[in-house]
């Protein structure tokens, strides 16, 4: 946990100014934006890619020497937020973005269309001067339930790209939407933070119905008239969860602009440890847990945690990511454990599902084991110097 | 270097009183011991190994349903030391011992046959009330010169064991001793620091004698007196130095309690970039480093260091641990800088050697590669959540 308090601390004091967010929340919003006409296809200047790939991740293009980060990323930049958002709203769009554009024929490149001041009015409520904002008119209540809350938190860009003579051309993109679950606000500057809780019904015909708009404005820049646009709706976990949200509805628009045949997405996010008498989403892959967190802190006594976050869809795990906190000092004790948590993984842990196991003291990480997808064994490393 | 200096604060603040390090650096050295009456060749209780090997590590024993750490480690705690020198000096006497103890027939145990009170006698000064210290008598004199410095910095014991029937039985002991290169004093308590440096001769002279009186010492046990014993002589690097010292001589003992044909080790350490004009160990390590960093800082602008730590054995490189800390927070970012990584790794850097490669932020590790000994490729694994 202690990782993410500082991520969030460091973002606070840096990136206010850089990232967008809805207005609700930022104060300075209104960020100049440098409007990025974005010349991937039209020029045949020295592209390269970072690496090759194996199918599963994708390449990324590297333009005009550079690797272009994205001017419409959208992090949510106020205090109370939950940066396993952050991080699972940006995975979460590339792993559904997998399934119409795959990793062997196209290459990645952060969202380049959507220019930063473009984005930050779609965030922004709806008003006399912004037209285009997504979010509603701030109707001035501030009732939990009568105030119109902002329902669209964030919004990301993703390009991708397929190779075509001595260039790349964009081919497809994918718009994320992040739909509060929990919009926080305050009814009076630096005042008390209330909430109002939107459901996953309104969470739905909001994103859907924004998603729309944004479908006919895209469509509208003519190198977008006709690339294949997916778009996914995410819902945002409260701030105070353990674990980011999840996409939870997805369409497809070969061309034109009407978006019609959304899919629902099944995904749940939870961690283990469960306290306080709350039920596991999956008894069996908690008992698992529970197995092999028992067995490890019987043989070394000094550890000071061992939680998971656990990932399913479709009521099936699909992966578990393991922190482990320790008071460990010794090289060899360290080698010792990671040795014991690797075959105490392969024993208990649920198969043919990815688990990484990182292992950390407050120092830093010390070691790690991960299984991919697939893999029967687990690599494991312990980070030493010389 | 982040990750080093918070590894310091958290030794200072948490392990005083734990470990063990010569008196002259260590106020409250006189810490009660646990006498470790060792019974792990005696015992037939539940015996259990952290996991199989594949020979290149060792598994090390688990019994009394414990991993028992060592009851003599020895760390160094004064304010100004260098933690490099901690690790460095442990995972070199594993590296010694590998070659007379393999891991495919050994396992390992921390050191438990050298009690702490032991241990913490024989770092101390040799005086009217401690008959057993290795350390020269105080000879009263302040001036850097004059004065009789502290030799003995740290010592460490590792046991090796064999399988036999239904137990473990040591079979094998490792000694490690950390000579001091610099002497850190204070004239007055609580005063300025003032150094004596010493020679590596006179590091090698007093490690010898040294040596041989601990193995003396040691052969008196009855379940020490026939089980092989390696010493290995360490010399600590200063407290300002960026990389540990290095093992510079090993003895090992079948038998008896003379210890000769000590065997000189050239091993080497060293930081790149070199600064300062300084001349690298080998320059064309130096020239493969530079051409790694410059590619990937031209195409990833927001990099805030790229760093090596180089280890050689008689003149050739043996190991290589780079870190980079980087300004980036989206994970399509870090997942593309790690691929590239990966790439311009395989084409700059040098062949056939173990090559360590940690990507961080300030908020903690982001990704890491790595490529073993023999091995072509990178692995490469980007930290996530859900």
């Amino acid at each position: 946990m202690r990782f993410t308090s500082k991520k969030g601390l460091l973002l606070l004091m840096g990136l206010i100014g850089i990232f967008l967010t809805a207005c609700g929340n930022l104060q300075n919003a209104d960020l100049s934006g440098n409007t990025s006409s974005n010349t991937a296809s039209s020029k045949s200047a020295a592209y390269q890619i970072t690496g090759t790939t194996d199918g599963s991740q994708y390449s990324a293009l590297l333009s005009d020497g550079k690797y272009k980060v994205s001017s419409s990323r959208g992090l949510t930049v106020d205090q109370n937020s939950n940066n396993f958002n952050v991080a699972s709203f940006e995975d979460g769009l590339t792993t559904i973005s997998k399934q119409q554009f795959s990793p062997d024929k196209y290459a990645f490149q952060e969202g380049q269309y959507i220019a930063r001041t473009t984005a930050n009015s779609w965030l922004k409520r709806k008003s006399s001067s912004n037209a285009d904002g997504l979010n509603p008119e701030d109707n001035k209540q501030t009732d939990s339930n009568k105030r119109a809350p902002i329902y669209l938190q964030q919004i990301l860009e993703q390009d991708y790209l397929v190779h075509s003579g001595s260039t790349y051309k964009l081919d497809g993109m994918a718009i994320g939407l992040g739909m509060n679950s929990t919009d926080y606000y305050q009814k009076v500057q630096y005042g008390a933070t209330f909430k109002t809780t939107i459901s996953r019904a309104d969470q739905e015909k909001q994103g859907k119905e924004m998603a729309q708009k944004i479908l006919a404005r895209l469509r509208q820049k003519k190198e977008l008239a006709n690339v294949t646009i997916v778009f996914g709706l995410y819902e945002q976990a409260a701030n105070d969860s353990l674990v980011g949200g999840t996409y939870f509805a997805q369409a497809v628009s070969k061309s034109g602009t009407t978006l019609s045949d959304w899919t629902s997405l099944k995904q749940e996010n939870g961690v283990l440890p469960v306290v306080n008498n709350e039920k596991a989403i999956n008894g069996g892959d908690s008992d698992s847990f529970n197995n092999f967190k028992s067995k490890i802190q019987s043989f070394f006594p000094n550890l000071s945690g061992v939680t998971a976050q656990v990932h399913y869809e479709n009521d099936s795990l699909k992966g578990m990511k393991i922190k482990i906190t320790t008071q460990f000092f010794g090289e060899n004790e360290i080698r010792s454990f990671t040795q014991y948590v690797g075959t105490a993984a392969s024993r208990y842990l649920p198969a043919n599902v990815p688990i990484e196991i990182t292992i950390s003291s407050v120092g830093g990480m010390q070691a790690f084991l991960n299984r991919d997808s697939g893999e029967k064994d687990f690599y494991s490393h312990v980070f030493s110097s010389y």
